[in-house]
């Protein structure tokens, strides 16, 4: 067992304080790595706080971790010591499922083990606030050279979030693909949409970040809460991915689509939507959910990323600012996203 | 112009009342059928009862025609007098726009022009409750021999309703399908899901039907008024194809699919349907609509039929008991689909 420092939150709504965790002795498959920067993804503040169902306290949340390999296990063959590495929001699953074989471990049938919060062998995980993490290497990704170890770890979860819907819906050459919402995911999603050849539209509630957008790759961007959008942009899209957590008007957005289009949502709101069962029967439209993506996947997504200098815009942030970080997020006062420098732990 | 007779609503609830209408001279395209039958669908009465919008009175409902042949016009290619022939939902399309280029009349941009309750050449067209219609050609199907044409004509709707999504979510060989509903649209369902080779599920209100659901070719049978059927079946489709109105609980439905299942919508309540966002993100689901099919698909269905011997179980009537049937259509009092004799009118 290895020692390690982290920083935990102790209760809901409780501030963050540095604690210590174990780290397991290497069994032959594993890795151990070395963290060097932890993405704050919004999901570690919903389960932070104990908004989504019970939490174990303390958490040591964190599933975008970039860092390097420190140490192998003995039977280790993808990784070592010294490789680029990654852990997104998985750290184990059955293997044996029809999921698990199909490389669609993040849908295990029972259930993933999640980087945090999660049980394997008897002990809950932890994840990326911390300096030190030992995960199996099938569940660890390789970084490639050409993307900065702080812009990757995003790519962990925000990444491979957006690149598989956008990848398994058909984004690409003569396809317009509209993204709502250009916070953390959505800035991720112009970007890998964009990369992989498609029209893009951003869709944000305001023209706020149009400069940004712009430069992120979309093509044309409108604000929302213009209603002549919904008029101008009616039935233009073959692709919708709607990257926020608000509750959508799905009637107007649905609106949007061509016919057979589909709106994926990766983000979606506590409550249930209201949905008008005729605004998708008329044009055969879909609505459909999204939910990272494999291992492999993961792992093309990098390979992508790096291919076409895609990568998170980040702004790093210490240890000992999380707190403030986490009610950023909240408030949508980050561009884009967070990540924690571990050294500072 | 050619005067027929013909039976027409001729206000909102009203009875029916026979009646004469005009059918247009022969343009060189045009094909003038002999109606023989002319299937009850539940939207002739969400229709005629003006309970879609606003409805033109008198109205003369009937987009499931079977018929003969009388006459021809002068550049008609694809049919001969005595021709068995159907008309199905739409009797013109631009033919230009994107969607009918691509054989989807049915989402014509510029608006596909119905059967009945629409608008041609600035006359409301009429429908086949009555002994004849003129068709442009490209909009006449042709019905093979080996299916009777009152076993026929219900497939010019309720057949290409169901045919259109099980053939475009891959139906077949391998695939656990459910229908939801046994009714006029969900016998139908079955028995094409079944030629196409998917093991077939009927999710029923009771199990009142069950003997018929297998005779048609269901291998599976379960009551929805049970609640341990969602539990028995949690995870297990790959694609389930809603035939019903009603307002289905929406979060034990989308809990009956595989991950990336998809739920088809085909009936629809008129409210909207509350969905939980996290019910498709969590397993990559799916929730579509679909909406009859263009022509091509349609002849490509009544191929299908002949080929596999696929055809409505009908309860013919005379046009005097139309008032009756409908009233019957909406208590769900018919197996499985009302046609007229249009001898009768």
């Amino acid at each position: 067992m290895k020692t390690v420092d982290a920083y935990a939150t102790p209760a809901a709504k409780a501030p963050f304080e540095k604690t210590q965790i174990e780290r397991r002795d290497l069994n032959p498959e594993d890795v151990l790595i070395k963290i060097a920067f932890a993405g704050i993804c919004h999901s570690d503040i919903h389960t932070g706080r104990g908004e989504w169902g019970e939490t174990n306290y303390p958490l040591v949340p964190g599933h975008e971790i970039a860092g390097t390999v420190e140490e192998v296990g003995s039977g280790v063959q993808k990784y070592k010591v010294g490789d680029r590495v990654g852990v997104g929001c998985m750290v184990s699953s059955c293997g044996e499922c029809e999921n698990c074989k199909n490389d669609e471990e993040q849908f295990c049938l029972k259930g993933m083990v999640g980087t945090y919060g999660g049980m394997l062998d008897g002990k809950p995980t932890a994840g990326g606030y911390s300096t030190h993490i030992v995960v199996d290497e099938n569940y660890v990704l390789g970084i490639p050279e050409g993307i900065e170890l702080d812009q990757a770890a995003p790519l962990l979860c925000a990444g491979i979030t957006l690149y598989s819907p956008l990848h398994h819906w058909g984004a690409g050459p003569g396809k317009k693909v509209a993204i709502v919402g250009m916070g953390g995911l959505g800035h991720m999603s112009v970007q890998i949409a964009h990369a992989m050849g498609a029209e893009v539209t951003v869709l944000s509630q305001t023209l706020s970040k149009e400069e940004d957008g712009k430069k992120f790759g979309a093509d044309h961007y409108y604000a929302t809460s213009d209603d002549s959008t919904f008029d101008d942009l009616a039935g233009s899209f073959d692709l919708i991915v709607n990257t926020v957590s608000a509750s959508l008007p799905m009637t107007k957005y649905l609106s949007l689509l061509k016919t057979r289009g589909a709106l994926v949502s990766v983000g979606a709101p506590e409550e249930p939507l209201e949905v008008p069962a005729f605004g998708l029967i008329g044009g055969a439209k879909i609505w459909a959910g999204s939910q990272i993506g494999g291992i492999k996947e993961t792992q093309e997504m990098l390979d992508f990323c790096a291919e076409h200098d895609v990568a998170a815009q980040v702004e790093t942030i210490s240890a000992d600012q999380i707190d403030e970080a986490w009610d950023r997020v909240v408030d949508s006062d980050v561009r884009y996203r967070f990540v924690i420098d571990t050294a500072t732990i």
